[in-house]
């Protein structure tokens, strides 16, 4: 089957797909049977289009060469705007890799509204139009009878929505309980390992390229927030939103915090957390201490994981998956497989 | 959407399935939109039939009064067989819960063979007939064009093949390491943990129902044998049977042993393992002594995991998962749901 892809973001992530698209050509079309191809590939200033897919070599080999995508030779259209693309070109499927904003959700907000209304699959790494219009987004891809799959917006190649709704299918999940970002649980394995105090586990972090030079939104808690009020919503059904949620990051935890859990036996991680509580969905991201024998109790550094507490399989805990762009892209591409795996 | 059931065997999996059936009828209907009706029981002396569908608090009532099917006032049939039942009642799926048996297969083999011909999905908690005839078995459900779900006969609700073949779909998996039998991992836990000797571990774990009265099975490595050969084949592509895999079991694990790995900072567990050596799968069941930073090493007590290596996601590990009959009901009931969903 052919499948038309519509790109919208060539950083990082964006790039990584495309390797793996040509990577792993022969096997998804033997494993799979499916020709994915990439129609419009966008950018900030412009896009590549070729309706019959665009030569992927071609374009990587420009992209790495640091050419834009509006300046491939014979492909190249300046100013051609992702909307314009899913408006024009015929397409089955949007790949939304442009930057997670939370502030408005744009551009990907106004690419994934057109994708979704027209019809056409979306596969987002992007959280912003999810963590913001989760209701609107939802209802969009239900009306159009489309697939809105966001595992690469939700800890990416750790599986954490495919565990709770596919592994656990029919069961009732009682608590989700993560470690949802690498940089914070980077950041506390040190304190807690090494007796490091926070300043100089973060100054470490950035420097190895873990943490952000802008940290607030891994140490605050907040990209665990946005995580969880995915998972809360997918996989608890609830319908909660950012203002639900109350967020404490690890900027204050101390030595002292660490030396008490360590004398009761115990784990400081950052843990977001939703639970059914009479009937009603409850989330929320603190430090906690964990004993030592809690399933996330033993993830370390810059790993992640999800453990699930279910009604009639009782705890199913998955962690690991790479953090890198490679593993978001990883992620996008399972997405497209599970969209057309009968 | 009707779904027609039958089922062989009623022993503890068997009737955890059908209570299961009894408390998630509103759930199945509301979130799946699967109106799942058993339109046959089948145990060793006859049958229960209705093709309407039985009433299934009057079958458990029934069978906890000590009653068998054959004589269920109004339904039961003496002497009606699991591949009577499968040829003359219309029925979409079967559920096959009859003692695994690894000599011959039977009576799953000759029950799953009569359904795969007869174009009906089939839910297996029964290993025999996969172990044996793999290749029969999946060439049967592909000529017929039907789902045959395994997820039951496979760590039940450790999703090993979910993981393996959904969350990481369109990675290539290169290795396959999986603490895969309860039993042995409480014994190399208590003689790890308590200095326990094997022989007292044993006894305990008999003691508590965790071993059973002959534990050869479990010890001995060969219901380990039995996942990682499926596991192997399912997610790695193999095509293996049980001789090609070499498999030692926990009776000689010594208290030197134990202390030598304590010493290395490793500990001792019972691992399946296949891995992709040179284009082809390579499998084993051994003792192996795991640094403590091995995603497997903290697995306790009567816990199972598994963990992949993949190509692009990097490694994927999920633990946990309820061991008794109504965790591998779960799994049966998980498999249906995904043989439906979209």
């Amino acid at each position: 089957m052919d499948v038309r892809i519509v790109i919208c973001g060539m950083g990082r992530v964006g790039q990584a797909f495309v390797g793996l698209l040509i990577q792993k050509d022969k096997d998804l079309k033997e494993r799979y049977g499916l020709n994915l191809k990439i129609v419009v590939a966008v950018d900030i200033g412009g896009a590549a289009v070729s309706p019959a897919g665009l030569p992927l070599e071609e374009l990587m080999a420009h992209l790495k060469k640091g050419g834009r995508v509006e300046e491939m030779p014979g492909f190249g259209k300046k100013g051609f705007s992702g909307k314009e693309a899913l408006s024009l070109v015929p397409a089955d499927l949007l790949v939304e890799t442009t930057p997670t904003n939370i502030k408005d959700g744009e551009p990907a907000l106004t690419h994934m509204r057109t994708a979704l209304s027209q019809g056409r699959h979306v596969v987002t790494a992007a959280k912003g139009p999810m963590v913001l219009r989760y209701n609107e987004m939802k209802t969009l891809a239900e009306k159009s009878k489309v697939k809105l799959m966001i595992s690469a917006a939700t800890a990416a190649a750790l599986p954490t929505l495919d565990v709770g709704l596919t592994c656990l299918a029919g069961t009732e999940v009682l608590t989700a309980e993560g470690i949802l970002n690498g940089t914070t649980n980077y950041i506390l394995t040190r304190m807690y390992e090494d007796g490091c105090p926070y300043a100089e586990a973060l100054a470490e972090a950035q420097k190895m390229g873990v943490a952000e030079p802008d940290p607030s939104l891994d140490v605050e808690g907040r990209d665990t927030a946005n995580k969880i009020l995915l998972i809360a919503n997918e996989v608890l059904g609830a319908r909660l939103s950012l203002n639900d949620i109350p967020v404490e990051g690890i900027t204050k935890v101390t030595p002292e915090d660490i030396q008490k859990a360590k004398k009761d036996r115990k784990v400081i991680k950052l843990i977001g957390k939703a639970e059914k509580k009479d009937g009603k969905v409850e989330a929320s991201v603190a430090p906690m201490a964990l004993p030592k024998d809690h399933p996330l109790a033993s993830v370390r550094g810059t790993e992640k994981a999800i453990s699930y507490l279910t009604d009639t399989m009782d705890r199913v805990t998955v962690s690991g998956g790479k953090s890198n762009p490679l593993g978001a892209a990883a992620a996008l591409l399972k997405d497209i497989i599970r969209i057309y795996q009968g």
